[in-house]
């Protein structure tokens, strides 16, 4: 439909088909192809929790996610980096995005202090002290090895109004300068082995770095050197990278236009992540902020709406032209006993289902649906058995995984807008009825 | 080599080759053959903990245990039976084993009332009173529906005197003619759907049975009746079943001989278990045990050393003629983070692990050696990752099934004396190097 996006880097984006806003397209990374829409589970620790490589790749899943600040608290994006990245490290040979830990450094309130430089925070797991700046996020995210890393960026609750909302977007365009900076000067210095930022000597300081010469303001120069890395180091620990900036502005719909041209101006970006959503606002307001962006993106790369979500915002996310999503949901609610079916959610440890030899979606063609009973899982739950916890967690990203696949086939033959409609409707209809 | 034990009913058991004392051969059951000498999984509640049936077919586990005391406590065996009998509850297709609850229960101590009719507990679940009988344990196992049901025996200490050993073990033989009566009986009433014992009934009365006339003595009358089952129903949730009497007498050889001969003397059975052994007597007496019973038992009839063991264990057995073992270590110790290897025992939680990036075992191929570095699962049980307790169960229960599976290709080409006692030799060399 559209021109591929060559970068020459081992990154592309092409346009399969249109649909109103939504889109079909072909994402090319180092590590194979993703089809989009598509939903990305997420490893945060290196492990899509209870699921192993095999069991994503059975269910269909493209690329997945893992988180720089868990990562780097444990076991130390160094420790990853010694052995091969996080590809080698975690046994997925797909294409792997790192959320860049502004969402976790931010969630810690109490236990962080802002500046411009950067974020001094404690770690959740031993109070250690720590200090992230745009520049040690970069080199973190380089050690780790994802194909597509994001800026560090300052995200605010959900309702934050618009002078807080206002400083965190410009602070976050003012850090993706720094991080696209140090990217670069990471790139230009020879990527050599133990280049990166050494974790002995983050922990040794133990507190702020010198302050750097920021950048006077955004925009700043636009570079597309970025894109120039050999093609034979695709497969290698230290393949090719791509630099995605995130596009703040709360539920502002003009901070947020004024963020995405912003950033737009800023670089050719591979593609464009729209962060501090599904963080407490309502939900109209998500998708209002996703309609506000939408005119300001280049049509020709992919948009990465972060930390969503459940069933109906990827539908509703995806009639707004986005692309990609990820969500801890499946897994999290997996653990807890909770499944999506096509028929709303199902908790598998209610009593009714002691002796139900149904599957948990008769629509569902999942390895838990193909092989297990309501019964028997409600039996691992009411047990603490481990193996429930992995089937409802494969269940539901399959779930997720399988849903975007359908869309993206609705979006192929022109019956998105009919199909999406149809399916929101019987998923409102189901919400009214449950009290 | 000898004939096969054809039954008429789907067991048999042909030995195939012998070396010394360790035998190979194939015991067929109702779902599938089993190439012993052989290691069985443990899946206390319908799950081999973390592990599901493709894992366990990955693996080339070939018959799985499963046990009556904590399936009648939860889900209920009238669950299990209601959602098809065990194989298709935990969708396991091959051969399955069902343990009595006799250990269980006896391992109570304080929570239960031991008398000639049965064992009155208190479930460790909920405190509730429970009583099993030979006769209920027998209707729980049918209801289970395993290929091969253990008889209810009297399970003592391994350190008990000869009084209380012989007392245990005379009682177990009683119950083994009430097993056998009660297996034959509900043969004979047609095997229903519902016919089994109600777990409402037994759930209600709250206390003991009424007590039923008891045979005055063993040996009672010799039947073979017990193997005339129709073939068609093989593989139907009420496919026929293998009772097993199991051998009691503690370290007492003189009673391990007369409990062999009066099992054997009782009836043809279809296989022999050697069970109250690896319960904290020493390991010289465990093995002179199973030599004691050696020649009591028919050579063309499969011995099941219960409850054992380790990976020196089963080298010990197969040499002493053992065909089957199960134990729940591999998977214990994999929760635990310690794996078998072909050079001992390792802890993968140890720091000297952090960054080491070969497998569990150089010597292994399974799935979690295949794809995984020690530093990889160091740091999924530093961080309580699900798929850490995974990947170590699947990892140990292989090598105990690889081991069997290597003893048994020795057996075959008469290797297996040189072999097992170089085996040995290297094992307890690196026990005497580790303080």
């Amino acid at each position: 439909m559209t021109q591929p996006n060559e970068s020459g880097t081992g990154f592309a984006f092409r346009l399969a088909a249109r649909t109103g806003r939504a889109r079909a397209g072909h994402f090319r990374t180092p590590h194979g192809e993703v089809q989009t829409p598509a939903f990305m589970a997420v490893g945060t620790l290196g492990t899509v929790k209870a699921l192993d490589p095999d069991d994503l790749h059975a269910i269909g899943a493209q690329m997945i996610l893992a988180n720089a600040y868990h990562l780097h608290l444990r076991p130390g994006d160094d420790v990853v980096r010694d052995l091969g990245g996080l590809h080698r490290f975690m046994g997925w040979d797909g294409p792997i995005l790192t959320d860049s830990g502004g969402f976790q450094v931010f969630s810690l309130e109490t236990l962080r202090t802002v500046s411009e430089d950067g974020v001094e925070f404690r770690s959740h797991i031993d109070g250690s002290r720590r200090y992230f700046t745009p520049e040690s996020v970069m080199q973190i995210e380089r050690n780790l090895g994802a194909d597509v890393i994001m800026q560090f960026d300052h995200v605010i609750p959900g309702q934050s109004d618009a002078l807080a909302s206002r400083d965190a977007s410009e602070r976050s365009l003012r850090w993706l300068v720094r991080c696209q900076a140090e990217f670069e000067r990471m790139r230009r210095d020879g990527e050599t082995e133990g280049a990166g930022y050494s974790d002995e000597t983050r922990e040794a300081d133990g507190g702020p770095p010198p302050r750097t010469n920021l950048p006077a303001a955004f925009p700043p120069t636009v570079t597309t050197s970025s894109l120039a890395v050999p093609e034979d180091r695709a497969l290698s620990s230290s393949s090719p990278q791509a630099l995605f900036p995130v596009i703040q502005g709360g539920i502002h719909a003009d901070l947020r236009r004024e963020a995405a041209r912003s950033v737009r101006d800023m670089n050719d970006w591979i593609g464009y992540g729209i962060g501090g959503l599904s963080v407490g606002e309502a939900k109209p307001d998500m998708y209002a902020m996703i309609e506000a962006v939408d005119a300001e993106l280049p049509d020709d790369r992919p948009r990465y709406l972060m930390g969503v979500g459940f069933p109906e915002d990827l539908i509703e996310g995806v009639r707004r032209g986005v692309d990609l999503f990820d969500c801890v949901a499946p897994t999290r609610m997996g653990r807890n006993g909770t499944a999506f079916t096509s028929e709303g959610r199902l908790n598998v440890k209610r009593a009714e289902f002691r002796t139900d030899p149904r599957p948990l979606d008769p629509d569902c063609e999942c390895a838990t649906c193909r092989r297990f009973s309501r019964g028997y899982l409600r039996h691992l739950y009411v047990s603490d058995e481990i193996l429930g916890l992995r089937l409802l967690s494969l269940h539901n990203v399959h779930f997720l995984t399988a849903l975007m696949r359908r869309a993206r086939a609705a979006i192929l033959d022109s019956s998105f807008p009919a199909w999406s409609e149809d399916w929101l409707a019987r998923h409102h209809s189901r919400t009214a009825l449950t009290p």
